[in-house]
């Protein structure tokens, strides 16, 4: 018989509505009111955002930083920073070098403050684009030293046939070339079911798994859930899966040598994502002067049963 | 029987008069007397204070080496700087701009120093410019990669009625997004009592709870101390309750994925914070869409029973 | 009877050609094909190459950067970076000068940009410069505080009598002054062999130590395993020895004081790096004032037998 | 009877002019030789040192570096960094500040190179200044990120009357406002004896503590080792005490909350540090208000017994 697990913190009340509590990259589906936010929230977000995204706010804050100096150094007049006036486009565009050459410490002095208001308004700028660089220099390392999705979970949960039952798996590939030590899975299930004394309850499970843990992850690692007696899903059919309000909720950690970090990662699979009688293909193979060549590629590969 | 535990390293010896020894922000409440301070405790100070104060502190310090030097620079004659004097005002401002110019290494050049003495002064000041600003550099990326604050505590700890009997109990909230793993709760009483043979003495008691660990912490968890016969304070009365010189000693560590670090947080809760028979408003809810809303005002809010 | 370990995350199926699966250097053998790479890879591939490899490649960029942008500047006109032409190589030599002072935010001013377009590319350069020496600060940083190689591993493999049998013996060295804590070896063996039902199979197995670990590591340490009757190259013969297709996979992990963090390192021995009939020589001895003396060439040292 | 405790790596071998191996700063007392250095050894040299032997080495080194390039200006000719040629010494400190203005990027541009070799070597120089300032945020960062000397042992151990015998005992205290979470401590003797089988000996014993862990530690910490008839020096007379050649090797981990880190200390006490029969005098007490105050200069204060 499956054996529930006390509720591991995500809470027992559900509705049938209830959308996945732990997102497919491993975050909290929640959403918050009346949180407090501040620079260091600032500073997580800029620290998550992609590269490309966040070089894009790199210069835009860089332009309109730039911007504003500008209308400020064109409102006093140029001729404080030492350029003839010469209509608002030239001023303006004059104003704009005259800031970014300020903000960026650069100076080349051909423009300068000739009044003690734009000299006040320089200094500070130049202080202003001190402590951004500082800040931009932080969140460069931040983004670096965080160690990010080093872990790749393979797009479906599977159920197949196994040995003479049936089996749930899914696949974990090391995406990086960083050595991955100690390895270790855990999965619970969530699955929200009618109650009658509550309403709708959300109800936990341990799966047990053939391996929970591997001393190295050089490439791929399937991991099986035999589909026993004991098994909290042995009672239903392969239809009724498909139609369960659920989740697998999966707990990675491992030692990531690159880092010189133990590295926790959340992973979740809900029942739309479970894939009946297909098997993993094999993601690696051997080249001819017998190395391991590992196809990234092939991480979600399946075929027919 | 209450059973004691050894002293957990916070002294037995006591006096009525003793005030909490960890405070509510989980610091320790001790006063250092000779203690040896330096650069270091100069930059925890920085790394603990809050963002407007950080920021004040920054901007009055430029402030204030820009005074200085504008006066070493006025003290040795504008002149030397490449200014025509023309009074101490302007002089001085003058003065003022050229060493927010050299400090920053802006250097325009519209000023610049034209003797062996101002010189020397502005090479050290330029490097004590790019000194400083590797300190915030350092400072900054201190207090972003510091993990602070991610678990708020209920204002109060609430005594209730519980099962057949009384409960003590508080609640924890996850103040930020980011996921909290394997959070791990201990609580440890501490209250002054009076014993013939040493006068006040401190004595210490571990509370048994309900659950001091679950697996994730994505909203709210409520902690429970049921007040069996074996629970330390199931000898004293209400009433009595309010009266003791004591305090709730609590660790809560979990680890953090932003962070990719074990976090330990300590809290307390003196018995003026106790709160009689009250009980917990739930803090989240399901929105139409099925999403759970966690409302961060909630934390604290408790109803009468 | 020497017992197989399951699979330790390595892939049981192999062939004869198989190459080792893990580096000398402790990283993985392993070829990636489609694996994504971005600025992480490149920033680790940064942190990971040498020191004389690091700052060729910094001057390289920097070179390059510069180059680039001179031709921009030569093409737009250096009348506009306020040079007066004087003919291809001068201008281009000028224009390189200009970048140059623009991306280290030097900004002599000399030359300073006076058209429009000029003004668009030195802003956006001086961004890319500062941007740039924030990423190799963190770059740096990451260099530094990343603990690398600081055990050494004797060269080879020894194979030799001890106590009444044979023995495998390897040595470690505490190639840095750091105070190593807790140091602790794992050593698995990996056999290529033959399997009628699966053709070429890896089989693992754990090698019993002497001694796994011990308290502190000043200077060396060398590792013994027995060839009892229990051990997994017990039947082979010192000839087949010499000509087995397999590796000896160590995990090395400690305490680091300097880094304050766990460390683990991988290294591996192949049949090929296996020396027959030779002892360690001492690495260390006690000078006239009775201090210990590492010698870091003595590592691999060893003596026939 | 006292049980010796195999070699915890620090070797067996000794001789009788032996010197300690940990110091009392808790490195390893080992001298090197032939030990490969490079830029990480200065890194850790340079976060080692104090903060005033710090800054007096940065100072010195912009101050030989800028000596060092002024020569190459002024061999060049001042003319071709735009200054009037005035006789050496004047040239060689217009050369000095133009090399401090060009290395700290600031560049007033009142001097500026005007010939193709100077434009080279400033160029060079503007970019190994960004380097050397990138590499002193890093060390900043690095000295601060690392914790030091939070632990401050008493400079004796001591050997005095307890209960109905003697015991050891030795002084922790907390040296910052650090919340120290779970302290632990080992305690392990090394002796060094005459063996007749092979010369001097150093023979380890783990010493008992009366307690070797608790939870906080927000003042101070007396460690207890009671001599019972299971002690290895349970046979010595206090005469012979002061004689041995030996070591108290003290190791000292806990978690540091203003770090987030498990941080081990090492410490060790010879027998020319023991003092007979004096006890600890308290190093806190409470003031009027009720708060601990805990005064630093008394760690290492005792009295007769």
């Amino acid at each position: 018989m499956a054996k529930k697990v006390k509720d591991p913190g995500l809470g027992e009340a559900s509705v049938t509505s209830a959308k996945r509590i732990v997102n497919k990259d491993g975050s909290f589906n929640i959403k918050h009111v009346h949180r407090k936010t501040g620079i260091s929230a600032l500073y997580t977000y800029l620290v998550d955002i992609s590269w490309t995204h966040f070089f894009c706010l790199v210069f835009l804050v860089y332009f309109i930083i730039n911007i504003t100096f500008a209308t400020i150094y064109v409102t006093i007049g140029v001729q404080y920073i030492s350029v003839e006036p010469q209509g608002f486009f030239i001023d303006f565009v004059n104003a704009f070098f005259f800031s970014s050459q300020t903000i960026t410490t650069l100076g080349y002095g051909a423009m300068a403050p000739t009044s003690i208001i734009t000299g006040i308004v320089s200094s500070f700028q130049a202080l202003i684009g001190l402590l951004s660089f500082s800040f931009v220099t932080g969140l460069l390392y931040g983004r670096f030293s965080k160690p990010k999705a080093s872990i790749e979970f393979s797009d479906e949960i599977i159920y197949r046939d196994f040995k003479e039952g049936k089996a749930l798996m899914f696949r974990l590939m090391n995406s990086k070339k960083d050595v991955m030590i100690n390895p270790t899975v855990k999965v619970t299930l969530a699955i929200t079911e009618a109650d009658q004394a509550h309403g709708y309850q959300r109800n936990f499970y341990q799966l047990e798994l053939e391996r929970d843990h591997i001393t190295y992850l050089p490439t791929t690692w399937t991991l099986v859930h035999e589909i026993t007696e004991e098994s909290p899903i042995y009672k239903f059919s392969e239809k009724e899966l498909k139609t369960l309000n659920g989740e697998f909720l999966i707990m990675v950690s491992y030692y990531d040598e690159a880092f010189n970090e133990e590295v926790y990662k959340l992973h979740s699979y809900t029942f739309e994502e479970l894939v009946m009688n297909v098997a993993f293909e094999k993601a690696f193979y051997y080249d001819e002067d017998g190395f391991t060549v590992l196809d990234h590629h092939k991480i979600s590969n399946t075929r027919k049963m």
